[in-house]
């Protein structure tokens, strides 16, 4: 269990454990890394593994029920892992993951978040939110999550933030952090330290719009479907690896606004179900792509 | 009834109509519209408008049972319409409209097409198809439709071939061109004449992808939906007013073949459901959008 | 303008009407009503006319743009609706319909209300929220909207909680009761007079489960759907005229728990949704069955 | 590959391998199973693991490259299977698995699964359509499957059906029988026979309606989705395990007719997967529930 987690939530059970790896393909990974969890007594409950033929990689994603000592079993794993070159991580079923959440002042993707953290079913803790706006300082307050109001209005306060989200990501450990409709173009240098380990939510159309205003932009095409993309963040604007997507009807009655209010419903239900396999552990990257165990 | 349909359509009864109506907004429409059909002693079923805010353009359309005299209702009318300078349509509910398909290789679209007619769910009527490949003239022959197979190799059978398109166009009397995976990119002049009845149906993903192989483009970026978008035809290539859209869930597992599979059924159903709702006239057009009286 | 409302909505334009009415069909009734509308100076920029073949009711929404006095209009419009035997309503586009919040412990339900009410998606204002468990309170303190508890532990209790919802309902002019996972059988009196005005949401399944814990009947069944069903509040439990419906996709791999979480998520998108249907004036009852200009 | 399937499919490559396996769950299965691969120098390309915390059972289907010698692992493999008291199969990924469709009239769901094997989509061969009525002779014999009309009129005539059924599925080694809306109850006997091998495609609703006409039903309660539910066939009628389920939008304008048709377009797409799923050996069986490794 996670230190930093003052309270232990119901849900986890020290003696559930989950394992994902990725890595060169070869032949026998899974025999091994199997034999290796044999060895220490555990039970695969569930396990998924796919090779990318596009890539050559190999990913697995084990859950395994065992009373193995910890340390033990990833000294031992360690070496496998190693002479595999593999990528891995072992976690306790249902442990909250350490999330930092980055808004401005849109609260539709936020208030997803805060309540169903709340209710259980998002497996995150929320040590902080930063925003650039003040205006979801009530919200957070509510919900008893820290909240800090940076705003950016000039190239020396953004960099000045930004060095402040690399130190609270560094200060409290955190593994994930959510853009909630940030509204703010990370640097490529914070890109680049949050690789695979943040995500953006974007609204997306058939056809795709470039440019500013795109719900207007949709509107005048007159589509029928409006979505949202969850993907992570990379220095390409709006271009990271796919983690999830959603869409609803919208018809010629709709106005801009409307449609604006319907692109926020898919929004938040996107970000946070993105936000709930990263947190499950269920989301590995493939270049460009993501597998997704779901 | 159509002259040129040989079987009427049990579905078709002469006592129910249905008026279609689109002009500059001003108000009394309605009131003046449903006056001449209450002249008419018609009783109105459904009646859905609808006024655009950005083209200030109205739209109707009018379900109306009565035992009305066709051409006295329609001298009646005509003054109404042109006092406002309308463009209308007066038609039987249910009565087959004369279609013809444009195809290719693929038997898809085609397939659910003709499958579809012949069960009753799309009323129109199929006079003919022409295509530039003989792969799909045994399942025409098997649904008893005319298929013409014009080969297009060079500009010069092109242009041959389109002005073929119009004189069938004309001598049928078509009131609609499907566009069933053609493969061709229209002449211009053939988009303009055929403005507001011919119909397309493009493959569609979030985010869209330009240039060669959309698909693989799609796999590259590991979208989560793919999907299809029905429009109407313009000289700016795939870029019609749109009509239909649909969606599907794709995963990392599909391979890009795959992914075609699952693109084609989406095309099928989502050209199948434009066809039937422009043979229902629930399709109106209002400059680059429609607006669709589902 | 609703005198009880004391901040105008700013979406709220006095120019801007929606007029709903229902009764026994004959022909005329579009043509007779629009008159009234050219009479008063009225632009129709939408309307909606549907007549069921089943029951022979007619229904009609428009919305019309103009600077008639209300009561004028009325008054005019009163003597036709009397002679159609029709109910109708008039009210502005917009405007906050006042809204009583039942609720028990589960928050989903309320929690999205609240937040697309502050939002501004919801044109409902809310004097109150009653709830039989005091599990809520912080959460209507933090959105500013009024919580009574009233435990409901016997029959007496209940008749009592029941009076008082009555009282509340006639005191603020309750326009809409919405049952948020209230959790109580309301007894056939207070079904009788909330007639029409209470939506009630249900879990909902394929197949249908009768009986305890619908949950693990689907579970134990495998079903791939779950979903949720928004209805309004009728003696017949669970059974009154739907009004919204949505499904999403579930595995093998869910347990109980996490098909109940999904189940909140799609109970509470639907509920709001149904919530928003009324507040505009879309839902009209026909029987059994609800009309729905969405 | 099979010997019954004289030409040879072109996506069959005899060095990718599909076996699942499924038996009461204990720790080290994947191990010993996927050591048993390394042995015969087979490669993963992806496996699917799940074990059911309701039955105790663990399921698996692993994809493997290997140019390994088939009897010679499956005389290996058997060793293992048997000590683990497992259910098991080896096969070809695209293998296409000989189907035995069972029809009446309707022609939706037939013409779905005819059209989608000649694309390729359906990895299965049809030796056989068996129908009790003759109107879909000419669409079989359109796609070149031998079609045999065997009315039932009495209850002589359905035993004698039903043994011939059985005696075509011994005969040509039937591994799936698909009900394309066959629209007669099989006996027990013949239930029990084709347990786990024999699916059915039913009508679905929420709520769910008993009785005659659930479509009149459907209509009456005003429902805003309908769907389809393919599952299992067992004695139990309607109520086997479910493999696929799928729904659409409906509203109030449509009449029961309409209703059917688009139930037929949910049918047909729904059986098409779930014959898809089970052609794929997606589909394992876990009591009265599916394991979908989709």
């Amino acid at each position: 269990m996670d230190g930093r987690d003052a309270t232990l939530s119901a849900v986890i059970d020290s003696t559930h454990w989950l394992l994902t790896l990725s890595c060169a393909d070869r032949p026998g990974i899974v025999h091994q890394v199997t034999g290796e969890i044999v060895e220490a007594r555990g039970n695969i409950t569930e396990l998924q593994q796919f090779t990318s033929t596009e890539s050559g990689r190999f990913f697995m994603r084990v859950q395994v029920q065992s009373g193995f000592d910890r340390s033990h079993f990833e000294r031992a794993f360690a070496t496998i892992a190693e002479s595999l070159g593999a990528q891995w991580n072992l976690d306790y079923v249902g442990r909250r993951r350490r999330t930092l959440i980055l808004a401005s002042k849109a609260g539709h993707c936020v208030n997803d978040l805060l309540f169903r953290q709340r209710s259980g079913y998002l497996p995150v803790s929320l040590p902080l939110i930063i925003a650039n706006h003040p205006d979801l300082g009530d919200l957070a307050r509510f919900y008893g999550v820290p909240f800090e109001h940076h705003p950016i209005t000039t190239p020396d306060t953004k960099a000045e933030v930004e060095k402040h989200i690399l130190d609270v990501v560094a200060e409290h450990d955190i593994e994930l952090v959510v853009l909630a409709r940030y509204m703010q173009i990370l640097s490529p240098e914070l890109c680049e330290a949050l690789t695979g380990k943040a995500i953006n939510i974007h609204h997306s159309f058939l056809p795709g719009f470039k440019g500013a205003n795109p719900y207007r932009q949709a509107h005048s095409r007159g589509v029928k479907l409006i979505g949202a993309t969850a993907h992570f963040v990379t220095s390409d604007l709006d271009e990271g690896p796919i983690i999830e997507q959603n869409v609803r009807r919208v018809d010629h009655t709709m106005e801009v606004p409307q449609l604006v209010a319907m692109g926020q419903e898919q929004e938040s239900r996107t970000l946070t179900e993105a936000v709930k396999l990263f947190a499950e552990h269920r989301v590995l990257l493939d270049g460009a792509r993501t597998v997704i165990f779901s």
